[in-house]
């Protein structure tokens, strides 16, 4: 298969070394540490599903990728971080003010990526990215509103995670898919495989923060317990029968061994194939080629990856 | 002459009683508590200059709106301020990452807005968008860097003032007169118009801020003084050969004196007036017909305003 335009090598390209310093060097620093690309990468796999023009649909991946980290940026700040990807979180490299505003930026040059579109496809991507962008905001107020809930039901923290996660991976297939003249229902059903292999990659991300290799996944185990964060794991023990004092000490190895003792990993995994499955099972309906092969490898390592 | 659209009717139309309630309650604060509305009607005035549809430009209208008062949100959080409109801030009455959150929702409800246009119009209108969008935040980072370097030129300052405030205001009556089909260089003799009117209203903001009605003005005097704030009274006072110490003592008497001493009033006086006669003398090469008169009778207004 010819080899993807490179996400990281076109953001460098992107000019981020003018004035105000203070302004672009945070954007730059941000965009240049990397992560999976895996957004964009979505976007231009779409395309090649469908034999679409991979240089038209670049902007949209870029803009894609730069909205991602901008919603990282912002939810650092909000969470009181300090490290991303390794580094330390902008507002603690330079200051908050710089975080927010230049957060703000990033919002405005996901915009200019997408004004770079062809015309005739602008109305319909600006229409989705905007409901997307919008989706993600609700889903990021949601999950600070169940941090000061006593209690959180499953289908609520799915709903929370598809807005915050699944619909920007929804939304990347959609747009590729789109731009390379794919029709409506086949349009639906790469956003419905986005969906399932988002709420499998936030399940999977829920897990790995208690069971993933501390090395390979670049933090200490237990994060998320020791925050008392209401994740599925957290919500599934309850629902099994768990003991709540037990869950809400913010203890790690009391709170793994409530949630081995309540078969939490074992039902985590099994919910992460089930989506998967889903996801896997819609794309076998789908146009068979060297791209949807590509798309099929990449599922399968979001739900094995160790980081 | 027919009355114009209400923007303040229009913004409250929006759905703004949604879920998650932590999202949108700010944002449905923000907007109501109205202000001077005046980019919109900024936008809907060029456009009835050039007989163009208003209902058609509404959209956009209420975009540099909802941009402007996100603007508003997030200097509030940067600048720590405490009071806007005569209410609390949003980070007062809620807290800081609400008006984190809701500010950046604003953003993407401006573009939502912007994605109502019709789509022959889209690519121009977002594109004309986005490049203030970005001139602002860099206004805004010229703003933040200038309150830590120890001189800064009067040059400098026209063009920070230029970014954050006036770019809007130009850009509002660039689209009016675009989606009306004026050509290239009227476009742009609007937009010239709208910097030197937004370069006057901003040296009477801080003409205001020393000189200005405590009541009518809705804060006390003196505020940019005790902030040690750098604006165009205080670089010309330094210019004309004032004290130093007695401008960096942050005490409003003894500044306002020293002010007084080098003219520095008058010269601002001065300066908003040659501004104001800039724009009315582009006024006067446009068509004159009841949209003019009133663009005509709001730049006079806006340079005689005592808030």
């Amino acid at each position: 298969m010819k080899p993807m335009i490179s996400i990281s090598h076109a953001l460098s390209q992107l000019d981020w070394k003018k004035e105000p310093y203070g302004l672009y060097a945070p954007i730059a620093y941000t965009l240049e540490a990397g992560g999976k690309r895996l957004r964009p990468t979505l976007a231009l796999i779409a395309c090649r599903m469908f034999e679409g023009d991979e240089q038209q649909v670049l902007p949209a991946a870029l803009a894609l990728e730069i909205f991602h980290n901008f919603t990282l940026l912002h939810d650092d700040v909000m969470d009181k971080a300090l490290i991303r990807r390794g580094r330390d979180c902008v507002h603690v490299k330079w200051n908050e003010n710089t975080a927010i505003l230049s957060g703000d930026q990033m919002v405005i040059e996901a915009y200019k990526q997408l004004s770079q579109l062809p015309a005739l496809y602008l109305p319909k991507v600006l229409h989705l990215f905007n409901t997307m962008a919008t989706q993600i905001c609700e889903g990021q107020q949601y999950d600070v509103d169940f941090e000061s809930r006593s209690h959180v039901r499953l289908d609520e923290y799915m709903e929370m995670i598809r807005l915050k996660t699944s619909v920007l991976l929804a939304t990347a297939l959609q747009i590729g898919a789109y731009m390379a003249q794919a029709d409506e229902p086949t349009q639906q059903k790469m956003y419905d495989l986005g969906i399932a292999l988002g709420l499998a990659f936030q399940i999977q991300d829920d897990y790995l923060d208690c069971y993933g290799d501390p090395v390979s996944f670049g933090k200490a185990v237990g994060g998320d317990i020791r925050e008392g964060k209401k994740t599925w794991l957290y919500i599934t023990a309850l629902n099994q029968g768990a003991d709540r004092s037990i869950l809400d000490s913010h203890q790690v190895e009391p709170v793994l061994q409530e949630y081995n003792r309540w078969k939490v990993p074992a039902l985590a995994l099994e919910q992460i194939h089930q989506l998967t499955n889903r996801a896997l099972e819609i794309l076998d309906t789908l146009p068979q080629n060297e791209a949807s092969e590509a798309l099929r490898a990449l599922a399968q390592q979001l739900v094995q990856r160790q980081k």
